[in-house]
């Protein structure tokens, strides 16, 4: 069984109001769903729209030889616990988002939202425990469900959980942020699986080590990076749709160099810093005026927040001030485009001289494993060493301080003037790196936690 | 010898142009200038003002009983070292203070303002190593001394040298914000001092574990908790300038009771979660309405960061909004004073019921020892787990979490809420602990670290 907030559908009503399930977004979902297929599991997910919601009451749908259980909430409860605990408390805590002389106020409000938390939490719990047979491996997805484990331990200790944590995770000194009794409930709640699962080590020891300091005892924990499917995304760049849009955006940059960068318009992906250090190149290298685009794909996310209303702006207009101050009649420097639009990003990676990953903080970044893969220019990975995927791709891909704008002006200098022969077996070595794993490792590394178990 | 940023007097010109040395303001200053008359000892600082920089002229001016060496430099220099460096980025860094999404943005200007911060140091150095004796022992205060230790060990190494620092210390997942040579050039001038001394063990360890991940090396390490000066805090509560400002204080609250602070207007103070707390006791505690006062003293600081205007705004506007929604013709809930007035501040210190310390992170807090110290009122402590203070007044001040705004309430609540005989008891612990160290003591621990170096 999996649960995880996301499903790996998500239903469309026509105009007859007959339900129809389509494929769902986002990296986890597109990387899990495939492997789903025909293995008769049971995923469980949180209904996201009207559509979805009327899904739900029809219970557990079969699809694509697994069973799909979408599960209806309260539409104030969950967003309480979406945008309240998990996007705006949780993904904060773990990236280092909150501006501790303001945020976060857990006010009586906070409390609320909390308790909504832990009802979604009990929702998914009772939904597995209904659908899962005697002795199931139950894999549990990411911060959203960080509570589900405490139930299943204590109401059907049969089952094999394991939560998999997809965000960084905070060190103990963070975690003072929290009210100690919901520092301990989801600590207790991860601890309650029978493992728990990270990206790369650095989250894993973060975990461990407030795990130590909270509750004194740790549950098994295990690293396992997820991996892009290469074999997926060589398809779609071979797709007509693809060839469409590549050459749509090399139509854009006019024949000029291309540093790309591919993200959620998203807090923690620190696009200002990346804006910052490309007006910093075009200062102190004017050879490059009016012959480099940094083209920056970025996808608007969580938009009920105001954090990244504000963020968005703030984006937007850097963006223009610098394109207002350095471009020239037939030169754009920053192209922005906001619009989501999958197979543009798989043709823009295509093409990239120099891919840009500079979050301040990221679990993993599938798109510094995606970028080498599909990219057919010898182009150079430029990246951030606060990214989960920094561990398998270190002394290979150039090295990012992502809060250091000056040094990563000299990257994105150095990454533009690498000559001919170096790139080739720069992105050759990233490329290779960024291949080693499969989905289907990551799922197995899940599956060999849940298994060792026993 | 001592080095500090502010020295222990300031010179004003009267109307002839001639100097007046007039005694300092700061925590520091005021502890340690009264320690320091008679001795004999050099002390070193920077001018603050056109009148200081024309004593600095002079050369070293006797005062006091001990020799003044005030250091003129290049405002622009100064500028750059204290408002970027010093208090926009170290002090930031050390109180986690970062909204890290867009701060710090480590760019071109960034590095001439680390230049410049070197550049401050190094006057320093040469300034303690022309005063300095053979063998003399050197006290180097705080964050913005960061780097002379380096220079005493390689040009002098005759000296004892010890660094105290008055702020927190960051853990070594914070020091990765700052590019890898500012790092550790900033540890080794800490780690190249014979000793490091703190105010409590976790800013201690704090920087342990920075050099052992950044230099693989630790000099020794102390804690020495600072203190204020009971005898001299005393006189000034007994003096007519405080009789006269206390009854003032207390005409304005009119035998209500009072909820006090006392704090720099400073982001790492944590006013507006403070008042959010105090709205919500009297959201949840109708009774109180009309018959508590929290009086504010917040004292403007660091008016040149723009973050300090936006904070101070942020206070304003926070204090307007609940007085506008709460109070009525006879009575204002916040009484917000910010004009800086020590004996003011004496005064209100007399005479609280409950003392509100609730940091986001602070090196000690001295007024945390001082509050209980004169207060004539059996006031209640209600004390930030976040402040180094913490250590020395755990289990007996009541503990707050600065995040917890629901939490801070309930012991807000508690505290005004205490028998009187229970109080008695509390504020005797509490004053008990406060007195256990005088200046002196604090004074004596770094001789005495200096002292074992040979």
């Amino acid at each position: 069984m999996i649960a995880s907030n996301r499903g790996p559908v998500t239903f469309r009503a026509d105009g007859s109001g007959s339900l129809t399930p389509v494929h769902g977004a986002g990296g986890l979902v597109s990387s899990l769903g495939p492997m789903i297929e025909g293995t008769g599991a049971t995923w469980v997910a949180a209904a996201m729209s009207d559509a979805d919601r009327r899904a739900a009451a029809l219970g557990t749908v079969d699809t694509d030889g697994y069973h799909y259980r979408c599960l209806a909430m309260d539409p104030e409860t969950y967003r309480l616990a979406y945008d309240v605990v998990s996007n705006a408390t949780l993904w904060f805590l773990h990236h280092r988002l909150f501006d501790l002389a303001r945020t976060p106020a857990i006010d009586r409000q906070w409390r609320e939202a909390w308790d909504a938390y832990r009802r979604v939490n009990r929702r998914f719990a009772e939904a597995v425990m209904e659908e899962a047979g005697e002795g199931a491996t139950v894999l549990l997805q990411d911060y959203h469900l960080a509570l589900v484990g405490t139930w299943l331990r204590r109401e059907r200790p049969d089952l094999r959980a394991v939560h998999f944590t997809h965000t960084p995770f905070c060190e103990p000194s963070d975690l003072r942020v929290l009210p100690d009794d919901v520092a301990a409930e989801l600590l207790t709640g991860m601890a309650d699986n029978g493992a728990c699962g990270f990206h790369t080590a650095r989250w894993a020891e973060g975990f461990a080590r407030c795990c130590d300091a909270v509750l004194g005892r740790r549950p098994p924990i295990f690293v396992a990076p997820l991996a892009p499917d290469g074999e997926s995304l060589a398809e779609v760049a071979r797709s007509p749709g693809c060839v469409e849009a590549r050459r749509h955006v090399l139509d854009q940059v006019g024949g000029r160099r291309i540093v790309l960068r591919v993200d959620r318009l998203e807090l923690s992906k620190n696009l200002l810093r990346g804006f910052l250090a490309f007006e910093e190149l075009l200062r102190r290298r004017p050879d490059w005026l009016g012959r480099v685009v940094f083209v920056c794909l970025a996808y608007p996310s969580r938009e009920n927040l105001a954090e990244y209303q504000a963020y968005r702006r703030d984006v937007e207009d850097l963006a223009g001030r610098i394109n207002g101050q350095w471009g020239s009649g037939d030169w754009t420097p920053i192209l922005l485009e906001t619009e989501d639009d999958y197979v543009r990003s798989v043709a823009a990676l295509q093409c990239y001289d120099v891919l840009l990953v500079n979050p301040v903080r990221d679990g993993l970044n599938l798109v510094a494993k995606e970028g080498p893969l599909v990219n057919a220019n010898d182009g150079v990975l430029a990246l951030s060493r606060e990214a989960g995927v920094w561990d398998e791709l270190a002394g290979l891909a150039l090295e990012l301080n992502p809060f250091d704008v000056a040094g990563m002006a000299d990257v994105l200098e150095s990454a533009l003037d690498m000559p001919p022969g170096e790139r080739r077996a720069h992105a050759s070595a990233v490329r290779e790196a960024a291949a080693r794993r499969t989905p289907r490792d990551w799922l197995d590394d899940q599956l060999a936690a849940a298994g060792a178990l026993r």
